[in-house]
């Protein structure tokens, strides 16, 4: 599929949502942090989340309006979540995500890119030349990713209990 | 974890308002079906979740309860949803499976589950000997894999538009 900002914003505006709503009514058990760094519990994902749109998304698209290749992007902390959440209950790293979400697509939004625009391009630290586009539809697959990760750690929790059923769920691989 | 009915309900009374979250106000570009019957759309999964309401999950719990091993359950139909869809939309599908699912979970939770039944066999037809734990166990695990592929299929659209970051993306490979 063409990259299309209002497709795209159709996804980055359910995210805080669709989370709440899987999340919002489960016993700890499902969702508590465990502390690994490996292997993120749902509580772990949602404070990753919440850093992206801090310090990820808006900014680094800023970085490419304003500065172009110039000026690289800053390197992104992957675990600044297990910190950063430190005393804060799902509940509010779920109101806190949908809170800056919905402000940075105001941001977006506001901002009325252009294709030529979408086009322009920035430098990642580690990736080299991307455009605006790229970042954007990242920013898409990103938030997919990571709802797939909370879903594939849930399933887990029953690796053992399905039994035999488990050589047909391809999540539990 | 270990299997606890209250713990596997929340995730099976959720599915369907996920689902309605996650798929409700998007595009038919993300959603819609190819009729590709080995590379399911999101409108492909709905009606399987739908099919399986209707013929497998409670149907075989009670063969369980009420049979045990010596009746094995009925073959299960992985493709029926490509014709029993026709003609609906996804708001069709989606709703209808909210209400089956919720007639479903009213019928387990009325039975009032004890351990020493949750230790029932039946005969799978391919599978052999599974408990009624199992059983349940797998329509948790089930309905999660489905949202993760419903997620993949949707994130797999952006596959060429993210440009450097498929590298990063676990959910492109």
């Amino acid at each position: 599929m063409r990259f299309e900002l209002d497709r795209a914003a159709q996804i980055l505006r359910q995210t805080p949502y669709t989370l709440q709503r899987m999340l919002g009514g489960l016993s700890t058990e499902w969702t508590a942090s465990s502390g690994d760094r490996e292997n993120w519990a749902p509580y772990d994902v949602i404070g990753h989340l919440i850093h992206g749109e801090e310090t990820d998304w808006i900014a680094r698209a800023g970085i490419i309006l304003t500065q172009g290749e110039a000026r690289p992007f800053d390197p992104y902390d992957r675990l600044a979540q297990f910190e950063r959440s430190r005393g804060k209950t799902l509940d509010d790293l779920l109101t806190e995500f949908a809170h800056l979400r919905n402000a940075n697509l105001e941001t977006l939004i506001n901002w009325q890119l252009t294709e030529a625009q979408l086009d322009l391009t920035g430098t990642h630290p580690a990736l080299g030349r991307v455009t605006l586009r790229n970042l954007l539809a990242t920013w898409v697959a990103h938030d997919l990713n990571h709802i797939r990760q909370i879903i594939t750690y849930m399933a887990r929790q029953y690796q053992d209990e399905v039994g035999p059923w488990t050589q047909y769920l391809s999540i539990l691989k």
